[in-house]
């Protein structure tokens, strides 16, 4: 087993990550201070791993909310079911909430957690590839507007985070695809020596090889750790995460959530990223290529929605958090492995960027 | 004008009270950092203030929200309205948020700030007695669940708090009388001088003198800041602040949300804790008259609602957010001035207190 701490000073916190973490109680327990626990899962996690959960939960006043599964339900009439069950089983302030499951159960569960009776522990246990290296760290919580993603939520640093890479045996192809894009916006936005090891490696991790998946796991842990500890609250390189999030959440708006997975539309949004900053003159030809094509060998699509229009796009972006005093602003790359956040980007340049993949003869 | 700090590090902010408050914009403005401001206000408030407070912010991207009126609105949908009025004016990170009106206006938009894209500012302008002496300071924010009163919120302080008195003028004197009630908690927790001024002043209170006004919500305030700066998060003394409380969020719950009103149900609240204190032997039945009668004096009912049974209390109370591993933890007087928080009492006191309360022939 890994171990990694998340650096925040009297809310940091440790990752644990390796097989086999369900057969043992104590690492739960030891991050769980009172003596009511509710597990937080959803409809197709809970019936592979909750029982094993519950089991390690003997000797607490432990209750368990299971909640319908998708993007699309993460939202405030949801939020209210893990209310509701709190409520019923009579759980108070000391009480410690469990997420298992992906992203969907971790941010809400996370923002329950936050704001139940203004704030109460929490743990999570993803069990998706991109909960695992990216959602379920830094304490980024909240559900989902009609109106935009994630609008909604709080920062809140969980107690611990449990991540049993056996969870990832029963994991879609397709979900596997959507973690892979997060695990290479890492490389992509400062590491590019492990943008190089994925180029590498793409093939072994789709075959799901264990040790090279908790190597990428661990290694995308630790730059976000060293990111989120850097800046916890999103005032400076935090935001760099966010690389190809902007037009991803764009996406994500305009398909309906859950048609298209987080990861696939961050997976678009990042070569989007990078072509608008070749238009700029800051990246070379060949480097949007070697995204385009460790993108796609990691199995997701490289064009957005052909539904959806240039204007659509840009309607939609500036609703996004990142827009600040009515201008988009946008993670960018000055190299593979070297993201900044600009506003100062040509807007004709952002506009053709996403007009040229609204035209499918373009050869994209 | 009067000016008081609460002190709390950087995010310490002020508490400016007197008349004419409305008068000049510069004491709104200095507390706004960007350009976008959403007014939050309600149907009873909005037609009385909203263009006053509209016209302040002349050269500001400014909006409103109109809420209906009423604790029983103070529910996630309703703040569900909020957050879609911000994204329908695509309002981002830098903007503020004001909230015009009573104690349920400013707790739904101070959770609001506290959670829209996980945190904006937020300026209370607080309309009722109640919500100038207590609601609008401390950084209490959150909505109701249907099982249980502010069981959903966050800490979340505003920038600054402006009690203009003017309002009060329009105030229903039934509302004026439910202010009082928390104004002579905080004679009865911690400060007897003043529960004597108030003995001497409660007839001027409520022929709504505006020098006594203001002295007594200014004292109030001053009460209130030391605790909130000594224990942000009630982790310890704030919790004295609940005195009442815990008896009166149950009759909340029981009679439904708005029937009978926060303060209402917090000055029977009072009476009971005074009742259950004196049963225990640690305060003197003249004490607990003393109470009775300026609870009388200030217009407030001083029995529960004859609908409750004492199971049914003990049931509300347990869910109640001081409850904790299963114990209902009460704040209890040892002297008038002197508060405690104990889980420490006999439980058949308790049951004899909600029991006697319930026979309308014992006479009280």
């Amino acid at each position: 087993m890994e171990t990694l701490t998340v650096e925040l000073g009297t809310r940091s916190y440790p990752i644990y990550i390796g097989q086999n973490l369900f057969s043992g109680a104590e690492l739960l327990q030891q991050h769980i201070r009172g003596k009511q626990v509710m597990i937080v899962s959803n409809t197709t996690v809970a019936p592979l791993y909750l029982e094993q959960i519950m089991n390690m939960l003997a000797q607490y006043q432990s209750a368990s909310v299971v909640l319908p599964d998708g993007e699309k339900y993460k939202n405030l009439d949801t939020l209210n079911q893990i209310y509701t069950a709190l409520l019923e089983n009579n759980f108070d302030r000391s009480c410690t909430l469990i997420a298992l499951g992906g992203g969907v159960v971790g941010d809400m569960t996370g923002f329950a957690a936050a704001s139940y009776q203004r704030g109460v522990d929490f743990i999570q246990i993803p069990t998706t590839l991109l909960s695992q290296v990216d959602s379920s760290v830094g304490g980024k919580t909240g559900v989902n507007h009609a109106l935009g993603k994630n609008m909604i939520g709080a920062f809140h640093q969980p107690n611990a985070v449990l991540i049993n890479t056996d969870t990832l045996d029963t994991l879609p192809d397709r979900e596997l695809s959507a973690g892979l894009a997060e695990i290479i916006k890492y490389g992509a936005l400062g590491d590019e020596p492990f943008f190089e090891w994925l180029e590498s490696h793409m093939s072994q991790l789709l075959q799901r090889d264990v040790s090279k998946l908790v190597y990428a796991i661990k290694h995308s842990c630790e730059d976000k750790a060293k990111i989120v500890a850097a800046d916890e609250r999103e005032s400076g390189q935090r935001a760099l995460l966010n690389l190809g999030h902007t037009f991803g959440h764009a996406i994500e708006t305009a398909m309906g959530y859950g048609n298209w997975l987080h990861g696939e539309a961050v997976g678009a949004g990042m070569i989007l990223a990078a072509e608008l900053s070749e238009k700029m003159g800051w990246i070379d030809k060949k480097d949007v290529t070697r995204l385009q094509n460790l993108t796609k060998l990691a199995g997701l699509p490289v064009n957005y929605p052909p539904e959806m229009t240039a204007e659509q796009f840009i309607e939609l972006m500036m609703r996004d958090k990142k827009a600040l005093q009515g201008k988009i602003r946008l993670v960018l790359l000055k190299s593979i492995g070297n993201a900044i956040v600009s506003a100062d980007y040509d807007e004709s340049a952002l506009l053709n960027t996403l007009n040229e993949h609204h035209q499918p003869s373009t050869g994209h």
